[in-house]
Order: C-alpha cells, then sequence, then structure tokens
C-alpha cells in the first residue's frame, strides 16, 4: 500500500518536474523586471523589504523610497538603517496624508521624495529599487505619471523595480511585468485586534 | 481654484481621519496573530521575510523554518545569516518535492523540520515566527494537521505566526486571524522572461 502510494507520488512528480523544467527552458529572457504589488491585503510593503533583503543576499545592491509612510515609526526602516547602511533610502516628508491634511505640503514632499527616485533609476549599480507606497503618489496625482512612468521605463536594462500600495491604476499595472493583487481575505484589526508593533508597522 | 481644490482635499481628509481615528478605537485586543500568506501571486515568502526584518527593526526578536526551498540557493537565507546570526533559523532539508521524487524522505525531513518549528512556537522570547512554505507540508500529508495546528494555537499569547505557500487550506484560514490571497495577475514569467537571482528566489 504504501509502495503504491510512494510509486504513484514518484510518478505524480516525475510529471510535475518536466512541466517545471519544460517551462523554464520556454523563458530566455534576461532582464530586470518592473513588480506591482497591489491590492487591500495585508504584505505588500513587507513583500518590497523581504526582495531588497532578498538581493542584498546575493551580493546585489538596492535602494529605497518610501512615500507616505514618512514620520511612522517603521520597524522595516530602523532595521535597514542598522543592519544596511550602504543601502540609499529616503522617506517622504509628511506621512499620512490624513493626518497632514495640506495637499501643497504633500505635493511638496512627493516632489522631493520623486526627485530621489529618479536618481536611484538611473543608477546603473543596483539591481532592486524598492518604490514603496508609490501608488498613492499616483492616486493624488501629486507627480505627472508620465514623468513617473518614463523614469521606470528608462531604468538600466539589468534593474527591477517594485512598486507597492493599494489600488494600482490599470496604466501602472500595463507596465510591470509582473503584478500580485493582494487580497484582503480576512483581517485581524476588523475582529478588534490592535494593530501590532513589528507585526503591521 | 487651487484653494478650492485644496480645501475640498482637506475636508475629505478629515472625514478620513475621523473613519481612522475610529476603527483605531474599536480595535483593543492585545495579542499576538496567525498571518496567512496564501494564492498563486509573487511575493508571499518576501513578505515573510520582509516581517521578519520589521519584527527586528523594534529590538523584538523572530525565529524561522523554512520548509520546502531546502537547497536551493537563497538570497533571504543568505542575508538573515549573514547579518542577523542571531535569528534561529531552520531549513528543511530535502528542497522541492518535485526535484526529490521520494515521499518517504520528503516526511523524514518534514519531521524533523516541524520539530524545530515545535520548538521556536513554544519559546515566548520570540515575537514573530515565519513558517515559510508550510502550506505544502499540510497539502501533501507529510505531518498531522492537528499536530501543526495544536502548536500554532498554544504558542505564547504574545507571539505571532506568519505561514505562507500556495493553496492553503480552509482549515488553515480558519485557525488564522489575518489571511491575504496574493493573486498571479501577471507574471514576467509566463512572459518569457528568465527566473531572476534577487528577484525571484
Amino acid at each position: 500500500m504504501t509502495t503504491d502510494r510512494n510509486q504513484r507520488h514518484k510518478s505524480a512528480m516525475q510529471r510535475r518536474k518536466a512541466l517545471v523544467d519544460e517551462k523554464i527552458a520556454q523563458a530566455n529572457e534576461e532582464r530586470g523586471i518592473v513588480i506591482v504589488l497591489t491590492g487591500n491585503g495585508k504584505g505588500k510593503s513587507s513583500s518590497g523589504f523581504g526582495s531588497v533583503i532578498r538581493c542584498l543576499g546575493h551580493g546585489y545592491k538596492a535602494g529605497i523610497v518610501q512615500f507616505i509612510k514618512g514620520t511612522w515609526d517603521c520597524g522595516e526602516r530602523n532595521f535597514i538603517e542598522q543592519r544596511c547602511p550602504e543601502v540609499p533610502y529616503h522617506v517622504m516628508g509628511s506621512g499620512f496624508t490624513w493626518e497632514t491634511q495640506d495637499r501643497e505640503r504633500d505635493i511638496a514632499a512627493a516632489e522631493q521624495a520623486w526627485e530621489q527616485a529618479e536618481k536611484l533609476l538611473q543608477d546603473d549599480s543596483l539591481h532592486l529599487v524598492l518604490l514603496d507606497e508609490l501608488t498613492y503618489v499616483l492616486k493624488y496625482g501629486w507627480i505627472e505619471q508620465q514623468r513617473i512612468f518614463d523614469a521606470i521605463q528608462q531604468r538600466p536594462a539589468d534593474m527591477s523595480v517594485i512598486v507597492t500600495g493599494r489600488a494600482a491604476s490599470k496604466a501602472l499595472r500595463e507596465i510591470a511585468d509582473t503584478v500580485a493583487e493582494v487580497g484582503d481575505e480576512k483581517h485581524a484589526f476588523r475582529a478588534g485586534i490592535k494593530a501590532r508593533r513589528g507585526i503591521d508597522w
């Protein structure tokens, strides 16, 4: 019985391996990509930061611009500043827009942050640039969309870019190579559990 | 005109702030949570690792057990080993099951890895335990589901747990506080772009 089950498992896995190997053989274009992590579910920014450390773990360089979460006490920022001081890291000054309630101040802060992003997007020593929560900059129209798209599309060929944030536009999804839509199936916060340091920020 | 737009923005943001503040006031239970990151889209493991560094950035401790990806050259593992040597990190020995094609070897490797997970899940110095790709262990039935659920549910009250991997079961989603379903809207690989070191692994 066990032998049968093991043999069936082996056959199934051999077929699976053949399929995986065939798909790998078909994918042969080599270049950096644009990844958009969007949707209302948990884990988009964390995923961006996890990709940064994945990249650093192979000895590549990465850069980060963090839009929106400006003044918030932020675990991933503390970590990168403490343990990865070589990573260029720029933070948009003003913080959540519903905290500032001042559109002109938001625009000025976004402009400054985007100028830093443009520099990173021209730096061919970088394997990855994380533009954390950039979707809100587009959504609120703080920076002209074409200017953002130009900088992303004119980046060095080997550079990948990760854009995170809710409500990525159709246009942004179109210029991306990979889009993950993170669905919010269930959230502790809605069940009355307080947002938690080290987990939610 | 601009003044009008700015005023409208300010009013909208004031309403939004009131809403956000009200929701925050309603969520007042404080405890560690179970987060499941599932679906076929990109970024689940990265999100788990990003949460680990978020946690470390606040001075909390975290532990990791990585199922499935055993022998694969892995940027996030290199990184944690190099820069976060204090983090307990266990890797399941056998690697992708379609590579080993040997069910009994997979079960033995899963058993060893799960024993390490059980130890972490009892360690009340840990703020977060990442069980990366645990869903496959459940899917293939290598470890009894109840044994896994018991260890997760009997953990210290302040500990959070993140489980990643495709195809999380209904039962796993039920014991979770937060579930993100990562949809695979678009993937570079399907457009013929080769998987990339530092981005895909």
